[in-house]
Order: C-alpha cells, then sequence, then structure tokens
C-alpha cells in the first residue's frame, strides 16, 4: 500500500518509520525542500494548493492523509475526489476552526469553555460583556503552539485586540482556571472499533508542549473516553484523534482536537504495545486496530530549539531519542525522547536529569 | 550522520527504521534495483565488487557497515582505506569463513565440534577418518540459511560429496548430538563496553530459522557471555554480533557467528529495550550502548515465501508485522511478527495461532 502524507515534517517521518513495518510506501507533499520525512519516501515538492501536484500525488497512491490541518479545504475536498482521504474533510474543516470545533463540543454536551464568535472589534466588545475577563482571544484557524491568541486581563487589553491578531475571524473564550491539562489519544477503524490510550498530563512552556507523561489510571479515563466518542462518532472519523482537556474542578473541559497522531502520544513508540502512528496507519488503511495499553509508565519531552549532546542523553537508561534531522532554530520542535520506566518515581528521576541535560 | 550500509535487504531497511530516531540518514549499496532498503535512503545501484562506486558510497558517508558476511574481503579492505567500517575488517575475513571462524574459537578455547579443513576429495577422505560419522561438509564461504552443506551419513555419501559442493573449499564438521540450538546477540562500543540479550532459543525448518524465542533467565547464559566475549575482544569487534550454539550435555558447542545484526535478534525491536538495530548504530557511531533487558516475553516468527493475510495477523493482540516489501517468492524471507506476552503460555498460543494461520 502506498501512502500519501500532506506534510512532510516530523509526524511524517514518524508515520514512515511505522508503516515500512507494515510494507507501506510513503509519498510526501511539502513545500519545504528539506522536509525532515522525504528521506523516508517520495517527496513531492509543491505548495498544497498546487492542484497539480495534487493530482500527481493521487494517482500515485492508494489513500491520503495529514499530518497537520491547517490544510486549505479546497485541498482536501479536491483530493477525496480522486484518492480516499482519511481522516475525512468534514473532520479537517472542523478541527481546523476553533468556532466549528468548540460548537460541535457544545452540540454534543461535552464541557468546554464559553465562548465567542467575533469577526470584528464590536463583536468582540459584545463577547467580553457576555463573557466576562480574563478572556482568551483566539485565531480561529492556523493558530498553534500558542501562536495566534492573546490573553485579556482587563479592559486595556481589549481595545486593540481584534486588530492585533490581523483582523481575522476569532473567537473568545473564557478563561478556565484549570488544575491540568490532559489529552486522550483515541483511534477508530474503518469497522467503527475505537481504541483508546491512557490520558496523558501535559505541561506546556511558553505555549508549547514540554512534557508528557501517560497516567495510571486516571480517574477521569472513562468521562473523556465518552466525549471523545461522541465527536468520533458525530464525525463518522477514521485514524488517530487527540483530544485536549483542562482539568477544573467539575472534571473536565473540552479545549481542542486535532485530527492526526498528535505530539502528546509520542510516548507510545517505545510505551505502548502499538504505538499511535502504525494505529493511525492501520485505522486508514482498514487494518484491525492493534492494543493500547502501557508497557511501562512512560513520559516524553519535546526538544524546541536545539538538542543536547546525543552522547549525555543516551548515557541515560532506558532514554529513548528521537532526533528529527531538523535544522536548530529558536522555538521549533526538533526532537524529542522518551523515557520507559517502572514505577512513576524512578520517571520522574530521569525526566529531571534530561531536563537538566536541556538547561546546559 | 550519515551511515552507507553494504546491503540494501530487510536488516538494511530495520537500520534504517532505527537510525532515523538517532538523526542518521542512509546510504544503500546494493546491486538490486527493488532492494527494499531503498525506500528509506539513498541507493548507490552497483556490485559490491564496483570500486568507483564504493569510493562514491565512501565520499558520501560517516561511517560504513554491512548487512551481510559475504562481502568480497577486497571490498572491506578498499572502504576500509577511505572511510570508517564497523565491524572491522579482520571480524568480516574471520566470519566469513567456517574454517577460519572454528579455529579462532578453538584457540580461544570455545567448545566447537570437531572440524577438519577440506580442499580436495582425498583430504575430506582423511577428515572422515579422523572426525567419523555422521558429519556434515560445509563450503568455507557464502553458506547460509541452510545452503553450501551437505550432511553425509555413510560411506556412500562421501564418494562424491567435495564435487556435489562444487569442489570449493570446506569445512567437515563431526555431527553434534544437540539438543537445541541457541544464539547470543551481542553489541560491543568503540568504548569497549559490552551488552548481552538473552539467549534466544532457535528452531529452524528445512534449514532456515524458523522461530525464536527470548529465553528466562536461561542457565548458561553466562557461559555463552564469556565465550562471546572472548570473541568479541580478540576482534577488537565495534557493532552488533550474532553467536550460534548447539545446546548439548556438557553445555554449549560454538557453530558459528554473523558479524551483523541478526535474524534471531529481530524480537528485541518490540521486545527489549533497546533493539540490535538501535545497538548496532549506537555501536558503529561511538554512542553509549542502550539497555538490552526484555520488556515482556517474546517469540518472533520467519515468514518464508509469503506472509498470511495481514487482516487475521494484525487481529491477534501484540501481533507486531514487519513485511519487508519483498516480492513473494518461494524460500525467501519476506517478512516477520513478534509476539510479546507476559507469560510464556501466552506467548506459545499466540504463536501456534500464527502457525496456524501460516499453513493455509
Amino acid at each position: 500500500m502506498k501512502v500519501g502524507v500532506i506534510g512532510g515534517g516530523q509526524l511524517g517521518q514518524m508515520l514512515a518509520q511505522a508503516g515500512t513495518s507494515l510494507g507501506m510506501k510513503f509519498v510526501f507533499l511539502d513545500p519545504a525542500k528539506d522536509a525532515c520525512a522525504s528521506a523516508l519516501g517520495e517527496h513531492v515538492c509543491a505548495n498544497y494548493d498546487d492542484q497539480e501536484a495534487l493530482q500527481q500525488l493521487a494517482k500515485e497512491v492508494d489513500v491520503v492523509t495529514f499530518e497537520f490541518e491547517s490544510v486549505p479545504a479546497e485541498t482536501v475536498s479536491f483530493l477525496s475526489d480522486y484518492v480516499p482521504v482519511f481522516p475525512n474533510a468534514e473532520s479537517l474543516r472542523i478541527a481546523r476552526d476553533r468556532w466549528f470545533e468548540k460548537t460541535l463540543f457544545k452540540s454534543l454536551d461535552i464541557p468546554t469553555p464559553d465562548f465567542a464568535n467575533v469577526e470584528s472589534q464590536t463583536a468582540l466588545e459584545n463577547a467580553v460583556i457576555k463573557i466576562g475577563l480574563p478572556a482568551v482571544l483566539k485565531t480561529r484557524t492556523l493558530g498553534y503552539d500558542g501562536k495566534g491568541q492573546k490573553v485579556l486581563k482587563n479592559q486595556s487589553d481589549v481595545t486593540n485586540a481584534f486588530a492585533e491578531l490581523g483582523g481575522v475571524p476569532c473567537i473568545l473564550e473564557g478563561f478556565v482556571p484549570f488544575s491540568g491539562e490532559v489529552s486522550l489519544i483515541a483511534v477508530r477503524g474503518k469497522n467503527r472499533a475505537i481504541r483508546f490510550y491512557p490520558l496523558v498530563h501535559n505541561e506546556h512552556r511558553q505555549g508549547v508542549l514540554h512534557l508528557s507523561v501517560a497516567s495510571e489510571q486516571h480517574p477521569l479515563q472513562a468521562t473523556a473516553e465518552a466525549y471523545v466518542t461522541k465527536v468520533l462518532e458525530k464525525l463518522d472519523y477514521v485514524g488517530v484523534l487527540a483530544f485536549e482537556f483542562f482539568e477544573v474542578d467539575e472534571g473536565l473541559k473540552a479545549n481542542e482536537i486535532a485530527p492526526r497522531v498528535h505530539n502528546s502520544g509520542h510516548w507510545t513508540i517505545e510505551g505502548a504495545v502499538t504505538s499511535q502512528f502504525e494505529n493511525h496507519l492501520r485505522a486508514i488503511a482498514g487494518l484491525p486496530l492493534g492494543a493500547t495499553q502501557k508497557y511501562t509508565e512512560s513520559a516524553m519531552l519535546n526538544f524546541i530549539g536545539a538538542i543536547p549532546s546525543a552522547e549525555r542523553l543516551l548515557s541515560i537508561e532506558s532514554c529513548h531519542l528521537h532526533d528529527y534531522s531538523k535544522a536548530f532554530k529558536p522555538g521549533r520542535k526538533v526532537g524529542h525522547v522518551t523515557v520507559c520506566c517502572k514505577t512513576m518515581d524512578e520517571l520522574k528521576q530521569k525526566t529531571q536529569a534530561i531536563e537538566a541535560l536541556m538547561s546546559h
């Protein structure tokens, strides 16, 4: 089976590493000449709206998937005319737009922060009256890793906020006093079977994921699974979906979904029986899904901007390095490590040892 | 780091899957146009004695390794003039020739079957007098998977045996009444550190590896480790080495070594903390070696000639498929599965379920 992937970054790279074992070949569409996944397959170097390139891709492959959701809707619908695309166009349409996303959560009775659509400064001011401050103004599309958002603490923050985010359609979200952030990685097959990984605790730094720890029997696992099931079934979703939640006193509040393999699921490569990457590919290929249990306790640490010395990292037992072969650049995700240990205490110690290497 | 690999089959493919995580890129030298590893790196499509191609490879990469040992000695010595080669030329020279190999074992006091060098029919007849029958006549080089050998049960088998194996240099080995076959996968780093995986029980069918089961605390683990250490140190070996033994009443008798990642170590991809592929690459790159413990009980089954339906295989929980993307052909290794389970009983059940799929 030949799989087309829109985007050729590290997610594409890890998909190809997993898919090679399933006998799959890969074609990546990515405008970047140095797209890191390109070493593991063919590389169609073109823009995402290049219809000729899309057609070429569609002709060559059996199925198309995405490694990021900010793909133009036209790209997806164009491709869907020629080749099966998973997840489907509707899932991408919803997931790439915070307003559609939260509207979907609300319609499915999934708790979510208060929110309002904001298409002008006037609309913003009305929304602030309704929702109150503090609140967060976010662009509806194209925001990621804390980009495209602004925290509004008091009235003076509101004054130019709409213009400051570029005057594009936004969503205002009530600030949620959360105690933690968790994500649930789920996968749904063509036969509608669903599997869930254990809930993952996520810690962000400057808006970017820093640390993910797979939880031990989280008390809200079943609650999260019920919410995610609603979304998967509503969208007739096929593939891996990541669902991020805020942990609040009452339980969980839905933050956002990513219709793809997700950074907070990277630990599954070494830490779970079947990785999120393999399960995504199994799903879109119509194969049975793999088991999602943890082997051991697992944590994942992101390397932003640079990777500490491999020599030192690999001296730490059970430290699994993933170097994406990307040029180092401030703020760029260039790699990660997964640490697998028998106990949570040991996991914490090793995680701290790696953090110490990162700060040097 | 860019790694050159002589050979572009499934071992090269699995090296590249592992090495990608370490930020490595791969160049494969293989005369086969459809070399299965070629999807995961550059492919220099040339014969192994093509000096121009070897020079091109040497220029492009930081280090060279091998996925099979039947490489002409000239290839290795030629490459060694331009680029570091691991394992070293001497290790390959020994490992590719059964006479050198067994002579080394003997010189290191490692028990091995009786053996004699056979370069003519007369030499064979003298060797039979010395060693007795039954015995096995094997070509000194290029034999693998039971090819290039002939069992001599009685005098009439001896008559034309030397000519039947092509009149090439051979070795006669006394038949060993063994109760089992085991292999020890070891890895030695540039800093001389050595790590061992658990001994693996191997079952062959028609001379080809069929099943490998990672053992539980094998009573001869320490004995095997001592033997392998002698060889690794004598050869100043860097990389993964597989050492095959016969289990006999008195302990172990050395059969042969393979100076590379080995089929009986494939289970380490899912079953051990660090796979043999990653550890081989860590070794040749001068990085610290990774832990070699088992996560769970693990077994590997080879697919020879064809792979059963992926749909059915993957319905078996904890069954990890490796489809090498090779055309199906009788006798050809086209894939394998690893099964990981908590108990040996469960492992046996699942292994049998997979064997049942294979016979359909």
